[in-house]
């Protein structure tokens, strides 16, 4: 190409934003200078020796900044495309060596899709469980986060953020920030009957992660795992990530039937006794009692999920396994995403003495924990009483709302209801007739706006699920529980 | 026992804190009256039918307000230990099973230990390599967060968190806050050519979190990775809970050197093109073409690293691998942590177009992301300009630190000094000879208080390591690096 053509080359590509506000859908202008003028290189039109405009004169011809060209030059300077002679301009490099030609044909586009994602993948993603929606009448799972407290953390995140201390800026120390480790230890001793000292506190950033860390950690290749069936999803999405064999053993009024003549022990157990998930059901204190026996008869380790338990109406909480627990056998987990708000990020695990060195360090190995400020935030606000009292207005909400939703449910149902699960946490579940088909109203429902989770889908095997939907009342504004319930009951009244 | 002696069994062993300042180190009253209540009971001390003195005596008697006593025998009551009989009191319940009596053995303290960690976690957490300081001379790979903008940080914080939107608090949508995720393509268009949309930009809680989720997703067991030798210990420890195999990969100084040779090609190649890490390498032209073509050829992932190519003083950065990739083959890991501070963990994500929905799917299923308010906060602060007004205050301010540094080794060394990088990032690399033992000096600075990391514990195999000393000058203040040399010098001398 001659020299001459350099500009009318790039006039004819460079594509221009048509207003202010497309910005967005070109690239800025240097860029595309400097990725026409390399691809133009690479591709031989502007052959080796060339010698490009001054960055004056092109600007002029293009109509953009000197800036722009200066950008594009030295960056293609900077690759070794372009070259300076003493005296004499800006060329195109001799060493870009032949061999460095890209390929004539076309990108290759079907490599991501058969190289990418392995089976174990495609699975997880194949039917996504996330709600597509955060908010609203009937999503489960979800606190009210308009009625957070926001003014006292402000006030409490401007206090925390003027203190000149670096390490809430940089990584967390190893186990999280310890004034927090602290509280959690201690709110945990009095309304949990949690048996533990500050060390053996935990700080990661949910549940999730607290999975993650411990079969990172401690599981090996084909343990078994035993899981409730039915079981929270998020655990079940997390397990089949790793290289395990997971059981799903069934619940009863009860709890978790243990399988005690099973040939092969699991090496965990996972079970949410204070509420099972998401049928609602409490662990009896006899099947507790024959869980930690058979647990440390067999060398298992009981995975204890004690996501909501602050939310209870009527009856107190039931103390935790791990209080009950005496061969350190039990590894508790807990979380302030219902609590404080989901997108928070901190939950913690508490695990026995023995391991909380070793826990310690392997999720600042793995992790490089950081949000040290969030955690002294959040650390003051416990100090402060604040985290209590709003743990106290809210059961008093949720309760209420709780009723609401119980009302409407009779008045559209009255003694056909089965309620499953109507005492505590952040949903109730209705059940369903055997041959109403659950997915199949939630999908219905959706469309209507309504969210409501099929109960069959917690089920290992959806197809001999109980079914049922999930209700949740927490997130949902008191006086739009019953017109929401109207709607969703004249779906149900369609199938059932 | 006699009814009567229950509060004397009680008041010889509750313990009492001997001061307000050591209550962390008794459990709270009522827990303890719950405790050694619920222990008298299991080991048949107080036998089932005992009636218990009513709550206002026994607090009377143990010299507790009476809510202590009603919190312990609410919580016993709930978790069936007590029973009430209607006008005469509360009684140890009948119903405590006798198979329920805990074993009268010490608790198995070897659980832990024997069955704890696999040989994976052990190794892992065998000799951490997360610094044990967060902050001074010479920590690695740490920015300057008392040179933050902490005063528009938190202007920016109150006004995202004065708004009413209650997605800020919930779970992140799929792939992440959206505005930002738009933003950080822009920015990553402008400064490292990377050729994305906001789509394909996936926000993750760092390099960690990205690695990850790459392998939860795309990893099959037993792949192949190559990875540099010497490399990130992040990566190394990460890529290790993973069953891989992770060969160690020469980098000479041209970058990493391809084993076109290898009978067995690879699934994923990390590198670290911009500025290997530890040894700052930049990736020549002619490797990198090499090194797409070889992945284009061979169905391998290239994992591309640019963890802090904001920071190069002199030369400009190379632009990134990513955007000279014409098969859609690179995944791009990008930081916020070196430009604004470690704390913050948010990091990101660039995955091929093909790939990015299943990315963002499998993110929300597997982390359930949140933090959307710090997300929008960094949002604000990219928009506003001070992203990049900090980025090019911090270059300047690094660039000053490393000349004093570099001064100090030449007072010390003169000639002698092999500075292995000094041109970019946080810290350079002093080399020493071969019969220098690194991981000795790097001891004895600790117990005076200085942090050096030996080069040799970067590589797969220390022993064959090259010799030397990452120092870091990022954090800290200007005036201390030569008196911190000075301290370092004499002891690195004792071993010349």
């Amino acid at each position: 190409m001659k020299a001459a053509l350099i500009s009318d080359f790039l006039l004819s590509r460079i594509e221009r934003p048509e207003g202010r506000a497309d910005t967005s859908r070109t690239s800025p202008l240097n860029v595309q200078v400097y990725r026409l003028t390399r691809e133009a290189i690479l591709s031989g039109v502007f052959e080796p020796g060339l010698r490009l405009p001054s960055s004056r004169d092109l600007a002029k011809e293009l109509r953009v900044s000197r800036n722009t060209i200066l950008y594009a030059y030295e960056q293609l300077f900077a690759e070794g495309y372009l070259e300076t002679r003493a005296g004499s301009g800006t060329f195109v490099a001799d060493t870009v060596p032949d061999q460095i030609t890209p390929p004539q044909s076309k990108p290759t586009e079907s490599f991501s899709t058969s190289h990418g994602l392995s089976g174990r993948g495609r699975k997880l993603v194949a039917s996504p469980s996330e709600s597509y929606s955060k908010w609203g009448a009937f999503r489960t799972g979800a606190p009210d986060v308009t009625e957070f407290p926001k003014k006292v953390w402000m006030r409490l995140q401007n206090k925390v953020w003027s203190r000149s201390d670096p390490e809430l800026l940089t990584y967390a120390p190893r186990g999280g920030h310890m004034p927090l480790r602290e509280e959690i230890a201690h709110y945990l001793q009095i309304s949990r009957s949690v048996n533990c000292d500050a060390g053996q506190v935990i700080i990661t950033s949910g549940t999730q992660q607290s999975i993650d860390l411990i079969m990172k950690l401690m599981g090996r290749g084909g343990d078994t795992v035993w899981l409730e069936d039915p079981a929270y999803w998020g655990s079940r999405s997390m397990l089949s990530t790793f290289d395990l064999d997971v059981v799903p053993v069934p619940v009863d009024e009860q709890g978790m039937q243990i399988q005690t003549q099973s040939d092969r022990p699991p090496r965990f157990i996972f079970v949410t006794p204070s509420h099972q998930y998401p049928l609602g059901t409490v662990m009896s204190l006899i099947r507790r009692r024959e869980l930690l026996q058979y647990a440390a008869r067999n060398q298992a380790w009981i995975v204890e999920d004690d996501y909501d338990s602050e939310f209870r109406y009527g009856t107190r909480p039931l103390a935790s396994l791990q209080g009950l627990d005496e061969h350190g056998s039990v590894l508790y987990m807990g979380t302030f995403s219902k609590t404080m708000f989901p997108g928070l990020r901190i939950g913690f695990l508490v695990v026995p003495k023995a391991l909380s060195e070793q826990f310690a360090m392997g999720l600042s190995e793995l992790y490089r924990g950081g949000q040290v400020f969030n955690q002294a935030i959040l650390t003051e606000f416990m100090r402060g009483g604040h985290f209590g009292s709003h743990v106290r207005r809210m059961r008093m909400l949720y309760s209420e709302r709780l009723n609401v939703l119980h009302m409407a449910i009779g008045k559209h149902f009255g003694d056909y209801a089965s309620i499953i699960d109507g005492e505590a946490g952040l949903h109730l579940t209705l059940g369903l007739p055997n041959h109403c088909n659950d997915r199949a109203i939630s999908e219905q429902a959706k469309v209507e706006g309504i969210m409501c989770r099929p109960l069959s889908a917690y089920y290992a095997n959806p197809d001999h699920g109980r079914r049922g939907l999930l209700l949740g009342y927490s997130c949902v504004p008191t006086e739009q529980i019953e017109p929401a319930f109207d709607r969703l009951a004249r779906i149900i009244k369609r199938h059932w």
